[in-house]
């Protein structure tokens, strides 16, 4: 269970920490906590934390309260003081996170007067004096060096943005994480999970090791051992995929405050600064706003929220509407087809009936569902909530929402508590570990070569963005199963924080808009390993779950369920995503499409995937 | 890990065994038992069992020898020697295998001369003499009597064949547990999982627990804990779904030696005759031949393959086809097309064709997908093997097969594979029980009431059998799956007997026949809650990875990969396939279709299907 009550935690200065005999790498947890895991998360005013750099806030979400942290670029003053003590900042890996993160950070540091050869706040300027060019102090820092196999062909991308050996800034894993006084682990989950003993291992006493993603805890916890006692255990999870976080960053740039909200967690308090750290790493990668977790809960919910609507689901829910609206279109689509053929011979009118089935062209099967949630619908959802999608609705079309809302949402709870379970008691921990371990023989595959995304690489090239329809039996099922990620993660006791990052707000502020820009590869695959192995795991799930349950329901005329719309209408999310997005930045991520390279390239988006062992990326 | 080497073991006296203080029900395994499991799965020359009563017999299959044992009604002779000491058989539950295993025990022990009420073998009556209505000799036995929770709806079925609380043959379950010399658990795997402790207690010093499923072993792995070790523990496992054990048991009354192939195994010989009672079982509910195993490799490769080809692959395999077929049809059916739009006016002969995209109707991608496979594929492996089906198509389909094969092969076994390792490590076992306590909240849905599966009920009404094309794309899709099935398991180490028997010959002669009789939901939801949510699990996965992987190869010209068409026609499956084949049975399978109740009632198969949260059902 993580330390969140770190007050009560006896501080131990970094200095004073003798170094750990191999041992102690990693210490076997009682038997208890390394059997079942029952799910605990404490409730948002339990989630306290104790800073003395930055300024807690207190918030309402919906009827809780929570303290959150605002960063924004008037914070980074503070940076100096919230890093004091760390001089280098080892970040580890090149995967989705580490080159935005990375980048944010040295950019931040800079901003903050915090890069010594510009600019040494102490005037020692003891780096120079000592090499000449390696661009960190040894006094004031903050240094930020990649860690990398010297072979790994991420090493030519990290170099294309700055990261040299040259510079100091490139280097060996082992030997970063052995110099650095700030570990940021973003290797791939998996390669975590191999390598860990060896990283604690090589980490200084009174290092921190800062973690984005709680899964390394979940891998430990089914391995029955935890972290060495001498180091700081801090998280900061940004709720978007690498790609976005740099994306965002850079926009804000020229608004304040700009970039992806964050969790933050202490899950040990070596030095009594842990907190303080995390929160300044968290303002540093440009969150506009970070709230407190522990490990688990964060592991808990990103894993299953990947897996839910903000990947998964949301990639399988328009695999099924789109075959949905190619065979049997909308209702109202077959009389405008009749009235085209009105003049010709009954035979060929009844044989193309037959043929068609009254569906949709392909492209406007991909506009009623692809196009109709990663545009409309998203960006209504990012400016006014679901309610917001919901209002703007005429009086028939709210009847179609409400039809195809009461269908899914149902179904779309049965396989939503059917991941999080599966998360919450280690199983996809341990089968992304193995699925990781098959990559050599069967690397993943692409899932955007299909005859319906080739379709939607030609409706991208003709899109008129004011003429994608807001469709309703669209909005009904894509909400629903929003709906039912938000209610699970309530049910399993998350905070609304979490509940809404997790299950809104990176769906249409950090991924929608990438599956809007080139499909949806192009969003999942931009990911981590554990999300894109989630993906393709769950999307087929919810696509027949729905097709099986939702829609055959409404083709038996099924109507909408006044219970279950009432409690969609009055649930609390609705005002705790209010609140969320009253602390929202001002400007919309804007990623390249198919012929524009705006955020993609070295060190941003990419376009080419691969998938590798388990090795240091 | 099973006892195999039986002989080995010193013989406990049923008698002599004291009665374990309730700390023995379950005895907590080593460290190294409980912790992540490798698999190993002895060879088959160390399957090697120790029976007086049943001649062994060693069989080649392909490179390896396997002992055997035959079954057939001219070995009921030997029953009650086997199950000498064993006066009542319990058999608990009634689910799949629970209303066929307890006929067709009862029907053989009737023949076999054991039934005593109407042929005491030794004269004395004695069950005469103490109540007059048991139907149970107490010298010479064998009763079978079925053990429910008195307010099962399913007891009403159990009277309805003759299982009754007025003879003694009806029970409450921890009654009968008590009172049996063995109790063949047959409830829910999730149920089993909940009450395993309660049943182990009650159960005498010195009986015999049967098990139709190592799953119980699985679970008990995954708690760290193992059998006590004053009870004789065996496994008989059909292969075949239960309505199958029973139809074909009841076809064979005619014929010598109909039934379901069987694997048995010995876990736990308190007795030194748990061999003979185990074969004795195998032989009594009907299985033609039976080959022995270890309760571990059964639980692997049983979950493993009721997800793969036997139920999950194929139900994906042919959604996903069918959706293929319906969009674009195959190549030679654009010519047919044409010629019958030959006299119409360009322009609708122009929208014609955009809206069918040159594809099948309906009715014809049914029968190209579906019914290709339920009919002529399944028929053909049934006698001549996958090479029967290769062998008969002409060069240019040859050619067809051979794309598709090469194409699928790949990606079918990437699904395989994580199948395997997510079932060998224990995860599917605490997906499925936790999956059943969700019951509750959301029963199992329909899986048969989409648009296809409602075009199959209108094809199977119109079917001529001998007009049901043999689709060569359909067999190369469906074979490489098979065949992936049969690699798994063959790299993971299991005898050729279970890999025929799982990926084989429980497809085509138990469960596709139930799929050609009535659809999916017919085969699928007459098997094992296990098997109901394994299917739907991985149905979805196996259709994606085809469509994105496999079709996506073909469309894009990918020709026939000579290297991978060589091992499929090399592989040495094939005459262990043969070997099998010729210890088959003469009799078909033959169960009713949609208006026909052959086979199909109180029972034998169903066609209302429940899922119940994890009690004695």
């Amino acid at each position: 269970m993580a330390t969140t009550a770190m007050a009560s935690k006896v501080a131990v200065a970094a200095s004073s920490v003798a170094r750990p005999s191999r041992a102690l790498r990693a210490v076997p947890l009682r038997a208890s906590r390394a059997g079942r895991r029952t799910v605990k998360v404490q409730s948002a005013v339990e989630l306290d934390f104790n800073t003395k750099v930055w300024p807690k806030e207190l918030v309402n979400f919906a009827e809780k309260q929570e303290y959150i942290i605002r960063g924004g670029r008037d914070q980074y003053s503070k940076l100096p003081e919230a890093f004091k003590g760390i001089k280098t900042i080892g970040v580890i890996g090149w995967g989705s996170q580490a080159p935005a993160q990375a980048q944010n950070l040295r950019d931040s540091f800079k901003e903050a007067g915090m890069d010594t050869k510009a600019s040494c706040r102490c005037g020692c300027y003891a780096c120079c004096a000592c090499c000449g060019r390696c661009g960190r102090c040894a006094c004031c820092g903050c240094g930020v060096a990649i860690g990398l196999r010297p072979d790994s062909p991420s090493c030519e991308e990290a170099r294309a943005v700055g990261f040299t050996e040259a510079d100091g800034t490139l280097g060996e894993v082992f030997d970063v994480i052995a110099s650095s006084d700030m570990v940021i682990l973003l290797i791939s989950d998996a390669a975590q999970a191999k390598l860990y003993p060896r990283i604690l291992a090589a980490m200084k006493p009174g290092a921190t090791l800062g973690l984005s993603h709680g899964f390394l805890l979940g891998v430990m916890q089914n391995d029955g051992v935890d972290f060495r006692p001498d180091i700081n255990v801090v998280l900061v999870a940004p709720k978007g995929m690498g790609p976005s976080v740099r994306r965002l960053y850079e926009q804000g740039k020229e608004v304040n405050g700009a970039g992806i909200n964050a969790s933050f967690a202490v899950h040990q308090d070596a030095t009594g600064t842990a907190a303080d750290v995390a929160i300044g790493w968290a303002v540093a990668v440009g969150a506009p706003f970070a709230f407190c977790t522990t490990l688990e809960s964060e592991y808990k919910s990103d894993i299953y929220g990947e897996r839910a609507v903000l990947l998964g689901a949301v990639h399988g829910i328009v695999e099924s509407l789109f075959r949905r609206y190619v065979r049997q279109g909308m209702s109202d689509i077959y009389g405008e087809r009749c009235v085209i053929l009105g003049g010709v011979h009954g035979v060929v009118e009844s044989l193309f009936r037959r043929y068609t089935r009254e569906g949709m062209s392909d492209e406007d099967a991909f506009k009623n569902s692809v196009e109709s949630i990663t545009g409309p619908i998203t960006r209504i959802i990012s400016r006014d909530g679901m309610l917001g999608v919901y209002n703007q609705f005429s009086d028939a079309d709210k009847k179609v929402f409400e039809q195809a809302y009461s269908a899914a949402f149902g179904p779309a709870m049965d396989i939503c508590y059917e991941i999080y379970e599966d998360v919450a008691c280690g199983n996809e921990i341990k089968s992304v570990v193995n699925a990781v371990s098959r990559f050599g023989r069967w690397p993943m595959g692409k899932i955007d070569q299909t005859h319906m995304w080739q379709v939607g690489q030609k409706v991208r090239a003709e899109r008129k963005e004011d003429q994608i329809p807001l469709n309703p039996f669209t909005a009904g099922v894509y909400i629903a199963t929003m709906m039912a990620t938000v209610q699970t993660l309530q049910e399993k006791g998350h905070p609304y924080s979490e509940i809404c990052n997790e299950s809104i707000i990176e769906a249409v502020d950090s991924l929608n808009p990438y599956m809007h820009a080139r499909g949806v590869a192009f969003m999942v695959d931009n990911c981590s390993y554990t999300a894109r192995l989630g993906s393709r795991k769950w999307a087929p799930r919810f696509d027949y779950v729905l097709d099986q349950q939702a829609y055959v329901a409404v083709d038996a005329g099924k109507q909408a369920d006044a219970e279950v719309i009432q409690a969609f209408k009055s649930h609390p999310v609705h005002s705790a995503l209010a609140a969320c997005a009253a602390m929202r930045p001002s400007v919309d991520i804007s990623v390249g499409g198919d012929n524009d390279d705006t955020g993609v390239g070295a060190g941003a988006a990419r376009t080419d995937f691969r998938s590798v062992a388990a090795t240091v990326a």
